[in-house]
């Protein structure tokens, strides 16, 4: 830290992305990327887009925020796009929560917003989830905060039904209730359809993970206008052009190639259910999960080591430092081939248990 | 406004960015971009990274910052890079001011200055350039205050020598200099090589203007390793991934063709030289320009009278609503067929005067 570093900061903890290793390859399982390369469509609208980056990007993003309201059935200005989905979630931060409008999510959730909290200094309060990791509705109603929760949730993988979600935002006419869905179409169900009922609803959404884009960072909000407003407002204070041309180009591609998009959806889905049965076969225990990844635990061997193990043996999944999930491993569905090489890995290492 | 919005932020007045019209093909000398396309081994970069776009970039940003070291003499851990050069600036307003050390800047200078500082909520004073626009360097020299200089400054073009920036950082031991260097490669003389001597110099620098990637969104920021340290932790606070993979490959191109680089800065300063005397001819005064542009006014027609005549004859100019420089607009250097038309399409309109 340097001498000049402002104090209202100087205790911060930054989060700590998964690991991106360069001096290695691995069999990447730790932070829930598409193991399918970016759509066709995608990838050529980028590449000819790559040949104008002299000119600025169109800092009102009217061409993708069109796209988007015609195939979501919304207004252009009920959506808006940013430098991947934690912008966003920050932005939320910033302009819905303070200390009159406190902030609450789950005690096991994305690690992400304690820590634009403790960024934006902003009292929050964590509910713990329930003993099997399900969310209890009851908790959540009434309760006058503003609220944040991912569905389906990471990194249990667990998805609250649209019902829930509604009897949430329904409760607290007077917050805004954020639904972080980075994970929602792999089982999930969206509630982009609630923002017409509700104008306290913000539903974000990723192009990390179902549009296999992370390496393009794109996020997607959704709001009524005057959510959407403000959200811009923050936006043109701090970075307008915060969309580059090629990852807006991309953007469009992915949104358009809904075969492609389908397609990707089914087999992550197919290769979840099959890697699901045969950690059960070799004794793991995995939460139900509607997203691309499994969070796993087994009775011989703690989560640590295995995390341990598998990186040493090239294969990389996520092991979090919390004592209620100490047990667990949250593994990315990659190619049906991986899971493939996981499973066999596993059965070596279990064996030698 | 939503009724959810923060009262911190309700009368916060966003940066308007210079009109990027998508009705209309227009000669854009508005928004300082490079009338160049990319150099071409860093489309080449581009457009390779992007087939893996499906996978995370490296938030380290460990190969980019790598090949700056090299290219400017100092360590990896002395350089950082952001989401365009406004991230860099925001981060520094963040991680640098508070009400104990408030900022202060030209009141001519860029216009994103007093956003940041409102949208940070710190307090700011701005000291009147001379009747030259000139910066007076006694100004500066023990103010106790974080300062922000942009140099060349915009939307003057004027440059300050070395010596008088070493001043000012001298002049202020406690307190952070940021010396914005957007406009540098076009006749200024960079502060990087002042880095390792003081501890309290930030420089920012741009890849927009001289390297060709405004659509890209690439800034980078030098400095001692605390205080590159600080804006670090800042960043992996909000947004670790905050420089896309195909973004970080065209920069990694950019800054390693050196040619093409000097080539197109080259032919910008031939341009700029050649408008410069076809408008003095035509009766303008400019400023003496060290930028991609020039800030140019004339006593027969009002600075907002020629900005609109322009656009309506299909030539972008920005126009500033500020008391002190309304007569004048800020001319971005293009190409020199586009110039030509600009000079020729002056030459008509001020005859009908």
């Amino acid at each position: 830290m340097s001498r000049f570093f402002s104090e209202k900061f100087s205790a911060l903890t930054p989060y700590i992305p998964g690991e991106q290793p360069r001096e290695r390859t691995y069999i990447k399982l730790n932070t829930n990327e598409s193991p399918y390369p970016p759509s066709p469509i995608a990838l050529r609208m980028a590449r000819q887009a790559a040949g104008n980056v002299n000119l600025y990007s169109d800092p009102t993003c009217q061409s993708i925020c069109k796209v988007a309201a015609e195939k979501y059935g919304i207004d252009a200005d009920e959506v808006m796009f940013t430098n991947g989905s934690d912008d966003i979630l920050n932005f939320a931060f910033m302009a819905f929560c303070d200390e009159r409008h406190p902030v609450v999510f789950p005690d096991i959730t994305y690690g992400f917003y304690p820590v634009f909290a403790a960024f934006n200094r902003i009292p929050y309060e964590t509910i713990p989830l329930q003993d099997d990791f399900t969310l209890r509705v009851e908790d959540y109603v009434g309760i006058g905060k503003t609220i944040f929760i991912a569905n389906p949730n990471a990194p249990t993988g667990i998805a609250l039904p649209l019902c829930d979600i509604e009897r949430i935002v329904q409760g607290n006419p007077d917050n805004v209730v954020v639904i972080d869905e980075a994970y929602v179409d792999f089982g999930g169900k969206s509630a982009v359809s609630l923002i017409h009922k509700y104008d306290n609803l913000l539903v974000t959404q990723t192009f990390s993970k179902s549009r296999n884009l992370a390496g393009a960072r794109l996020g997607m909000g959704f709001g009524c206008k005057a959510l959407i407003q403000d959200l811009n407002t923050l936006r043109y204070s701090t970075n307008p052009y915060n969309i580059n041309s090629v990852t807006m180009a991309a953007g469009i591609g992915a949104l358009t190639d809904e075969v492609y998009f389908m397609s990707c959806c089914r087999q992550i889905k197919e290769t979840r259910a099959w890697t699901e049965k045969e950690l059960a076969r070799l004794g793991f225990e995995t939460l139900p999960s509607a997203a691309n990844f499994l969070f796993a635990r087994h009775p011989k061997i703690s989560g640590k080591d295995l995390y341990l193990t598998l990186k040493e043996k090239g294969i990389l999944v996520r092991h979090f430092d919390d004592a209620r999930i100490t047990d667990f491993n949250r593994i990315t569905i990659g190619s049906k081939e991986e899971m493939e090489t996981l499973i066999q890995t596993l059965e070596v290492l279990l064996c030698e248990k």
